[in-house]
């Protein structure tokens, strides 16, 4: 449909450079094009010796040679006079470099332009920082510039690649698989108790809108209107204050189909991500491993394990059934009690004590507990506290089970299952870092090891309240049919038809087969969480109106992409993110509102006073 | 990379049946598929005769034929018994029609599915109202009840041609035009007196988010930054209380491009809706047609002229010269007066008295104008009050002048040119109305007439204070190049780089090239506009950062998809969309937040007084 034409006065019909004041971008020249008369437009790189202009735009750079001849005179001092990062227009003649000068760092390294003409669109300021990939920015100048920082080709290269990544999920979903991209409201009614959902007052006194965590209610009732399968690409809210690497708003791939059970959402999405995942970053293998709930507890204290290293956890409970160490002993006469340990390969040779110290504070103070470590020394005696307590036998059942070898650490925990899994869980992944911060290569970031948590209890007990069951993800989770009696009986025993997609340790999504009969959903929200079911009445009153099957999921597109291009943060893959506290330091939202403009919304700020109350008794 | 296998327990890999408990749609087969087994999921229509289950997905119908044999009693029974709207799946075999029962209404009425194995998935109780396209609800009710709405054909074919147009607009400016899809913030800073900027209350007490009412800030800010091509199908919120057919949050189809023109944008929008136009609603031919403001008030007397049909403007000024007509003497005494006529073809014939007098009451209610009504009879001499007080050669003028012909009527109008153009503009669509309303075709919604209209006012008198200017459009648009030095002497003089697209009498887009160079943007904020330039200081600071020339455009999505498939309002293009007075009917939003929810975002409700006061004064 759409021809490349090129001729004097062309007008480019596709690519990058159609329709536009350039006939190439700065980074596709090459000797191909020795010859040809270009246009160019970009930014000022630098200028080096007067004799060349390096010229930048979203693609890369080209080098501008600037004619000597004393009848360019006036073209050379336009040239020589441009401030770093001011934005022009060259048009000249495509030349070989001379031999020699060849610069094969650089894609178009083997070319230069000589400039026949420039223009001028704008001079630059002295900017706070220069726009060089060397050069380091503080996060709080890089975010007040954030124009500034965005220029720069790494942030060029996580926008892009998002943009990418999305239109190939996209095809994907729509063009293969028949889905329909559905826009579902921001503007919603607030979940009762609902803590993290911003409020937007209305025109109306005392009502508000809230802004919606994700369009759960929204995609369920597509499935009961016959959309069949529904996806977007959704913006969401949540109000978490000052959390770090949480945004305010973020984005979710949510995905949503009818007439499925939980191994075709599975397969879509194993098929999204195979399908849309950038070839730079290598092919991705599909199915993904599944691991129950239990055994990712079981084998590394957390349910969203990072499979790219072992260090799993050990039960030692056999080992020291009929123990003499007091604190062993006790923690396994408790029902669920345990002993178990994580063994590091090379801890005992590569911990320094601050290492093996900071180690045990974070089990103090993170979780109340008491760490044992026991250091196998290169002759495979051991170091520690516990050496003069433990039997031989027992010294040599605890280095069998654990495979502990001379120069290995082990971290041993006892009490119940219930805090020993989580404590080491998370010592498992700080002696990780330890491990990297002393060179060891642990967890490539260019590997990527997908997983899927599946069996996860339906029903968890409240923690302030034990005895009272609250949902382990949300009411709307289906028990696994094998299990469905169990909703009437034990319904703490009911495992859920929930699955989480965990990318190198990190949830990068969370979906379930949904329930579709309404007498199920009531019972759930009215006899096992205690919740009043009118405050969901609609949604009731839909699945009792012929509701399909359904089930679906939502991928975190943030946390997605910066996994995928190895970014510290997600505010490396978002344009124009929030500071951790929240702020727009660019633009300083949020801002003071006069009482005068907040006066048709019915509201008025409540200063806190310095007791610390609220604004009207402060008054 | 992607194929189809059937087998006996195969699962399809791509198409809307791929990893689903269904082999087929219900819209699919055909007589091909004799013989086949299939396994269909949906909802019962209805039944007929206790020998057929008409059933329904979102692709179509398939007649179901219920076995009739003693063997077979149980699943007669199971089928028989189903309430319309019940949700199941059928096995069968697909078998021809008995000759004479095809149903050539029907695409897959050659054929029906004998059923050999039935589950039923959910029962459906009594609904509100039936899903049958001929079945008139109400609004209200459609709202209520909007997962039954949504099963209606007409908006299943609306939520899906959306989807598509929206995925081939995606790939025409990704794929095509290496546009990239960057998101942008939507809790952002209040514009100064953004009186219709939705407030999102932080937890910093007076501190306040708003909803931008479009990303007109970050994507002159991505220029600058050097992503060089930036679309997004953006949210956007305005909060204008109860207007008809707006929303308080929208969709917008925002682009912006670096180094371009105003001929590049607006060839680039003509390629995208050419490129992702609906094949079933015919070809689109582009170029469109280009109007300038001053063309388009003149013949029209609105800046969005509907040119599917003629009944232009007729200046009638010099006609009257030298009249003897007080009121039409003394309006063309004053300066900038004149005397202008519509000639409604066919009016004197088909106007009735009723149509006449509600014509001169729009004139005198919504312009406090009055209307000369001229209607020429049969015999071609003239009905009117003006008749007696017309010489014969002005008669004769204006017969020649306006082209009326016998039958016909003419409205004609005396004021300033400010005043006649937008009430005979008004008049003109209110008489293509009634036209239509005799059965006369005017404006076939199922054509399309796409208008540019160009080299709008730069800047207006303010309404309140005429001799201050104020942006036609946004402080941001360039002006002409030709008119850039009146911009220090005679700004209200200077035409923008501003251009409208409109759709049929409908402004679905407007975008402009924006200024680019601070000094230029500074003079219009602090000289021209009177405004503190510090409040839009990241944005000069920005432009004095090395931007490029560039410029965009923003179309309204759900406008333009309404006009597109016909639809009376933009509810009909919408998923969920909100009440003309901005509820959710079906959850009730905006609801009311208890005043210990508020406290977290240090606002309290000023509840209005029985005197209409806020609410700490009435307390």
């Amino acid at each position: 449909m759409f021809i490349f034409w090129v001729s004097a006065n062309s007008v480019l019909l596709s690519g990058p450079s159609s329709l536009s004041f350039r006939s190439h971008t700065c980074g596709e020249l090459r000797s191909d094009h020795v010859g040809h008369t270009v246009t160019l437009c970009g930014w000022v790189q630098y200028l080096r010796n007067d004799l060349f202009v390096i010229l930048r735009d979203f693609s890369g750079l080209t080098q501008i040679l600037i004619p000597q001849e004393e009848s360019a005179g006036h073209l050379k001092a336009v040239l020589c006079d441009l401030t770093a990062e001011s934005v022009i227009k060259v048009t000249g003649t495509v030349r070989q470099r001379p031999a020699g000068q060849e610069n094969k760092g650089m894609p178009t390294g083997d070319i230069e332009v000589l400039a026949e003409n420039v223009e001028v669109f704008n001079v630059s300021r002295k900017l706070p920082f220069e726009i060089k990939d060397f050069v380091k920015k503080s996060e709080s100048l890089r975010m007040q510039y954030r124009y500034l920082d965005l220029r720069s080709s790494h942030m060029q290269r996580n926008l892009r690649l998002r943009s990418e990544l999305v239109m190939r999920m996209r095809e994907f979903l729509c063009n293969v698989h028949g889905f329909v991209d559905v826009e579902t409201p921001t503007l919603f009614k607030r979940t009762p108790g609902g803590a993290k959902e911003f409020v937007v007052p209305s025109r109306e006194p005392g009502r508000f809108y809230s802004l919606p965590q994700s369009p759960q209610q929204f995609k369920q009732l597509l499935m009961v209107a016959g959309v069949d399968r529904y996806f977007q690409i959704a913006r969401c809210y949540r109000d978490e204050g000052s959390k770090p690497d949480r945004q305010p708003e973020f984005t979710q791939v949510d995905l949503e189909m009818s007439f499925v059970d939980q191994t075709g959402i599975m397969s879509i999405v194993e098929g999204l991500l195979q399908y849309s995942w950038p070839a730079e970053k290598g092919p991705i293998k599909v199915p993904f491993r599944t691991m129950t709930h239990e055994e990712a507890m079981r084998d590394y204290g957390v349910d969203k394990p990072d499979t790219r290293f072992s260090m799993k956890l050990i039960d030692l409970s056999e080992v020291f059934l009929s123990t003499e160490v007091e604190f062993l002993r006790s923690a396994l006469s408790h029902p669920g009690g345990c002993v178990q340990a994580v063994c590091v390969p090379g801890g005992a040779k590569l911990f320094t004590g601050k290492d093996l110290e900071e180690v045990k504070q974070t089990a103090r103070t993170q979780f109340g507990q008491e760490l044992s470590l026991v250091l196998v020394r290169a002759d495979g005696t051991l170091k520690s506290p516990l050496k003069k307590l433990l039997s031989v036998s027992s010294t040599e059942a605890l280095l069998n089970r654990t495979g502990a070898k001379p120069g290995d650490l082990l971290l041993m925990a006892a009490g119940s299952l219930h805090t020993v899994r989580p404590l080491l869980g998370s010592l498992r992944l700080q002696c990780a870092d330890v491990l990297e911060s002393h060179g060891v290569s642990l967890r490539e970031p260019s590997v990527f090891h997908f997983l899927w948590v599946v069996d996860f209890p339906l029903f968890l007990p409240k923690e302030d309240e034990p005895e009272q069951l609250e949902s382990a993800h949300h009411p709307f989770t289906a028990p696994l049919p094998e299990d469905t009696h169990l909703l009437y009986t034990e319904p703490h025993k009911v495992r859920g038809q929930h699955y989480d997609l965990v990318l190198n340790g990190c949830e990068i999504g969370g979906g379930s087969i949904r329930i579709h009969r309404a007498s199920e959903q009531l019972h759930v929200l009215k006899n096992i969480l205690r919740e009043d079911p009118s405050l969901l009445s609609h949604l009731l009153e839909a699945l009792d109106s012929g509701a399909p099957p359904h089930g679906g999921i939502a991928l975190g597109l943030d946390r997605l992409v910066s996994i995928m291009v190895g970014a510290s943060s997600i505010r490396d893959v978002i344009a124009f993110p929030k500071s951790f506290r929240g702020h727009d330091i660019m633009s300083c939202a949020p801002d003071l509102v006069s009482e005068e403009e907040l006066k048709s919304y019915h509201i008025s700020v409540r200063w806190p006073t310095e007791q610390g109350g609220g604004g009207e008794e402060g008054k």
